[in-house]
């Protein structure tokens, strides 16, 4: 079973892929789709779900999973966000893949065993756990790489389509 | 010049097609694409996007205009509804079409002449100004059509991308 974990943010969508069988769980790839802040809103719409697209094609995931931003403390831009997120949902379900959403909450548990961890012990954790040698940079990366574990392990109590 | 303005909702997103000709403007098409309410987001997505992609083929309109929610009072659907937004967005803009942003107060000021008209006031002067016969029921459809109405007048003016 193959995962797309994705982690929209308003200039760098995160994504990782990993294959969960059984209890292991191993990455596949993993990369950063960057978006020009100075574009329109519907230019970076496209860029996300283009630069989505071609990780399909690529990976060929079974099943997405995305993390829930709803809690953002700036109301301004997690709307904003909320726009890159459904653009990043429709690639995913576009390809007949079911999304599952986590909240960071949920993925910080799932991953560091406590659900208030820093997006450093998250980093550090998805590299032990899914076998990645070298960086994972931006955060962005190891968020994306953290709610594909989180889902291999949740997808049965895993909230969907939030 | 073909215009597609575009009204998101939670459960219907209205959309309207009018022509602009120097001062002339008239409804071409307009309908409304339904979501169950009982789908998950990414499912909904999925139809507010095939739903916008059959009205871009079958009106072919040269560029897209969609009202702002930003100021909705309900923080939890507002951000449900930037997904939707996002993804009327991205079909817009995959089509090759520029996406302008009008507040309700803009829209509402350039169809009734103030900008706190109510829905109905809005319908009835959509109705003379485009010449539309008949119903337009839901009001998503009415307001869809304002908006389009609305970038006719203010394309050059309007805020891009928001």
């Amino acid at each position: 079973m193959r995962i797309l974990g994705i982690d929209c943010g308003s200039r760098v969508t995160g994504y990782g892929v990993i294959e969960a069988e059984g209890r292991s769980r191993r990455s596949v790839g993993f990369g950063a789709i960057r978006i020009p802040a100075n574009k329109e809103l519907a230019e970076r719409l496209c860029l996300v779900a283009d630069g989505l697209d071609e990780v399909l094609k690529r990976f060929h995931p079974d099943e997405a999973a995305i993390e829930d931003v709803f809690t953002r403390k700036n109301p301004r831009s997690a709307f904003v966000l909320a726009h890159v997120r459904g653009a990043a949902m429709l690639s995913a379900a576009r390809a007949g893949l079911p999304v599952a959403s986590y909240t960071p909450a949920q993925v910080k548990s799932s991953v560091v065993g406590f659900g208030n961890a820093d997006k450093g012990q998250v980093r550090r954790m998805v590299k032990v756990l899914l076998g990645v040698q070298g960086e994972l940079k931006p955060l962005d990366i190891s968020d994306a790489l953290a709610v594909a574990y989180c889902h291999a392990n949740l997808r049965d109590a895993g909230r969907r389509g939030g």
